[in-house]
């Protein structure tokens, strides 16, 4: 019998991703692991799910406790696949990643590595997306192992409440060694001057989605705000979109 | 000086959506209008952005006060290209919908109409999704028009607080008269059995998504439970994804 752990990896860089490459390799001494991950980079794709056309997941690679798939899906698709089709048992754990840039603040509700994350949450499998703030396809992931191995351990011990899982940013490699890992909450930033308007060879006007991020959060206890002073930044993040402040505030 | 405020207008289920229509015909009376809304069917999209290839509006339609674009984007592109790219000025209002199907409990984090709310709801602009609890492409929307009316004069009045949006799911129309509106939490459900497994031709496997949604949220103050009740469900929803509860829980 196979007591290790059953870890579902995917990530929204694709099957290609030098991140997802360093999880595989992070985890595998950790349990047996199943990936599952997209042809296509499904950067931006947010908690898109696939309906309209059907998925065919390839079973690309197979040794002892290790499987790993590609896709024509999304990441949420990815874990759903995983979830209720091609795995054998529920998984232990979901990770995601490492994605190549920040999901920090904001980025959460775009992104395509969170929402695998979010998904495990919904039925309750505990679940981290990982990333890395270097949106460079070839970011150094070099300093990332320990924090990983960590942060991953931790929750595959002590698990995670149902429609909660973590979003873990980490600090772009510098000369000054990552600090340490703190809990903290989503700051509240976002993008500004989006779009860069062009005109096509015909004259006809299209734009490209662009911007600059801005942080205009001034607590101390944000991920924006951890990540500038070098810390591993855990935020705790919930499927319940409620804003139960404002439950009373809003009578008919 | 034009003193009618601005509202824009965008859905997931494409702009030919009957849904849409109807939308549209309720809020011209209350401001000017500029629909944004998308070619394709959009629904499941999520929060998905478009990043990999441009956005190409067309102006289809313009009327004194009001303008109709055509995109090639997803609904949270559509609002991103309202806010930042065609507009004049920063809408004073964004409702997207009416949806055809429920965007109760879980189906927020699927839902391209909740994703256009939220996109306003970033940078504080008041802004409700609206669906009505009923897929089909021809569903009836004759009984939704005071609800709607009623609930966007009172955010146009009120206004929101920045990053809290509404999210407001209409009963099918049956026999019995709409009960009223309650300002409710998003119920705790989930879909189950997701996929259905074919075979293709050439003996390739492939999956259908599907699935059967089950609330199992006993709570008597939810979204589904309202529904359920012939109530209109209104939750105030937020973009910021903190699990408040978990923060001094997590120590590294």
């Amino acid at each position: 019998m196979n007591n290790r752990p059953l870890i579902l990896i995917t990530n929204d860089d694709s099957i290609h991703a030098p991140g997802l490459r360093k999880l595989i390799e992070i985890m595998r001494p950790i349990g047996d692991v199943a990936v599952i991950a997209s042809e296509q980079i499904m950067s931006g794709m947010g908690h898109a799910v696939t309906t309209k056309s059907p998925l065919m997941p390839r079973l690309v690679k197979e040794e002892p406790g290790y499987k790993e798939y590609i896709t024509n899906g999304t990441p949420a698709d990815n874990v759903k696949l995983g979830k209720h089709a091609l795995l054998e048992r529920k998984p232990d754990l979901i990770v995601s990643g490492i994605n190549h840039g920040s999901n920090a603040a904001i980025n959460i509700i775009y992104s395509g590595t969170m929402a695998a994350a979010l998904e495990g949450a919904i039925d309750g499998i505990p679940s981290i997306g990982f990333s890395l703030d270097d949106f460079s396809p070839k970011a150094d992931f070099s300093h990332v192992d320990s924090f990983v191995d960590i942060i991953t351990r931790k929750v595959l011990q002590e698990g995670l409440p149902e429609g909660v899982c973590l979003n873990v940013n980490i600090p772009k490699i510098s000369d000054q060694p990552v600090k340490g890992i703190k809990t903290v909450r989503q700051a509240k930033a976002r993008w500004v001057e989006e779009f860069e308007k062009r005109a096509d060879p015909y004259g006809r006007t299209y734009y490209w989605m662009g911007g600059v991020f801005q942080n205009g959060d001034p607590r101390s206890d944000t991920d924006e705000k951890a990540l500038s002073e070098n810390y591993v930044a855990v935020v705790p993040v919930q499927v319940d979109f409620t804003a139960l402040s404002m439950l009373d505030k809003i009578k008919f």
